[in-house]
């Protein structure tokens, strides 16, 4: 398969380099920098056993010219998407799918933009990894990649299932996949979304009464919503289980709040931001996701004014 | 009359030393170095027009042994009326009222702890002041001051109105005084929390499209709550009362905020907690109104620790 990889960071080169081991795969990112040492040295992952695999992609910041590919699969950061969708336009084919793998949910809503439903593939991952150095990732923990679609029947995307697999990635098809992104959001939209706005470690969400009554406010409305878009989750489950990650990583510093901390702009819109907008289509409020997603936003215009 | 002043901060005072010229007050504080001031030098009152105005109320740290009053103003920070109340419990007789002029609403729920709901004394005061030393006060502005009641007809209390008055401090009775006491809250449970969870200056909140729109929300929510109380307000009205006190103090910092800065506790209980609890009372929600709530109060734990 021809494959590009938009985005050269912790998972697009995780993914970008595991699959250019049997295949052709084009990894395109804005940092010259970054392609011009995965072009000198290839992408260098530190496996969690210690061993090291060293992969050889095509490193490219412009992929003007090159023919349409047939799986495109977007690692930027959500709010990066579209824009990274759009310099590499001529990727997209007829027959191109286009698949996302990122954090949050509702990223669909950005790729038919691009292509048609039928074209758009979703899915989750629990792979996790970390930039270490130019072209050089930590490979911190595997797990299956679930593929998934929007519209008609999955199974036509097992080719892309067997790819990732003989490429040393597990994954499979799931019919359930909305579902599976749902479940992995809780946490995000509730703990991490707070630890954000509060400027705080995970540890406290657990820790103070206040920020726990909110968090939990803020995973049954959560929970609530899914169900309006008719998937079920166990509220009191998804409670204990955010209170687990938050006593289980006290000193954890999440993406958004150091996003917030550093004056960058966060991933809020496809994190709480998507569950406003499945409330809004069906009907069931969030009213405490949408101060959130305000908030976050504001406190990003506060910080790009100072 | 015999009236007791609780608080000798900006506004205790203001009210304290004006009674103090035709009645006989006791101005507590637990402050020794400010009441040792007063005691001293009495209540210097730098008034609007330059002038000065020098009072004497007997300033008192404990006021045990002392005989029951007429009269007790509360005018110390909210959360610290109970125990203002507890300290000075000898004050309170059968006959005693108890009056609160603080900002925000609900307060009766404290007093009510105190006498039966006919010695309740709400009301609204238009004054402003501020501390600018010992004893020493910067009279910002004057109006009327409303005093109303929570049970029974509120003329019984014209006596009340006529010893401030007569004291200098224009006053009437108000049978709509629930109606004025939130009329004067609603900046406060919007722009100005909004302000101390940002930590902005209140143009800020107008200036930001995020966080108007959520201003926007916490000022309709509890325009609704209000209803549910039997307190018709326009919405559109109020919200445009609110962007004009953003527009017109745009580098205003709130004490919310400031407060907050500091690492004091804020006084978020009797201003956005007072709609939350009307809302728990009249089955109105105001969830966004929580959810500001739990992170002041987050905030708050957040500074205590560091």
């Amino acid at each position: 398969m021809r494959i590009a990889v938009l985005g050269a960071g912790a998972m697009g080169s995780l993914y970008g380099g595991y699959l250019s081991r049997k295949h052709d795969v084009i990894l395109v990112d804005v940092n010259q920098a970054v392609i011009d040492a995965i072009n000198a040295n290839g992408v260098t992952i530190h496996e969690p056993d210690g061993s090291v695999t060293v992969c050889h992609p095509l490193g490219a910041v412009s992929t003007a010219g090159m023919a349409p590919v047939d799986l495109i699969i977007v690692f930027v950061k959500a709010m990066f998407s579209k824009s990274a969708l759009s310099n590499n336009r001529g990727l997209i084919g007829p027959d191109t799918c286009i698949m996302t793998l990122q954090n949050g949910s509702g990223h669909e809503d950005t790729l038919t933009q691009f292509v048609d439903r039928a074209h758009v593939v979703i899915g989750t991952t629990q792979h996790n990894s970390a930039v270490v150095g130019m072209g050089e990732i930590r490979h911190g923990g595997s797990g299956i990649t679930h593929v998934g679609c929007i519209e008609g029947d999955v199974g036509r995307l097992q080719y892309i299932a067997d790819a990732f697999c003989e490429s040393g990635l597990e994954a499979d098809c799931s019919a359930d996949v909305q579902k599976l992104i749902w479940g992995k959001m809780f946490t995000n939209v509730s703990a991490s979304v707070l630890t954000g706005v509060l400027q705080v470690p995970l540890g406290f969400i657990a820790a103070d009464a206040n920020a726990w009554a909110l968090c939990e406010t803020l995973v049954r409305e959560a929970v609530a919503v899914a169900a309006g878009e008719g998937l079920e989750f166990d509220a009191e489950e998804k409670v204990a289980e955010v209170r687990r990650v938050c006593e289980n990583s006290p000193a954890g510093i999440t993406s958004i709040c150091a996003d917030l901390s550093k004056g960058r702009r966060t991933e809020v819109d496809t994190i709480s931001g998507s569950v406003v907008r499945a409330s809004r289509r069906n009907g069931v409020p969030a009213p405490t996701h949408a101060a959130m997603v305000a908030l976050v936003h504001a406190m990003e215009a506060k910080a790009s004014q100072s």
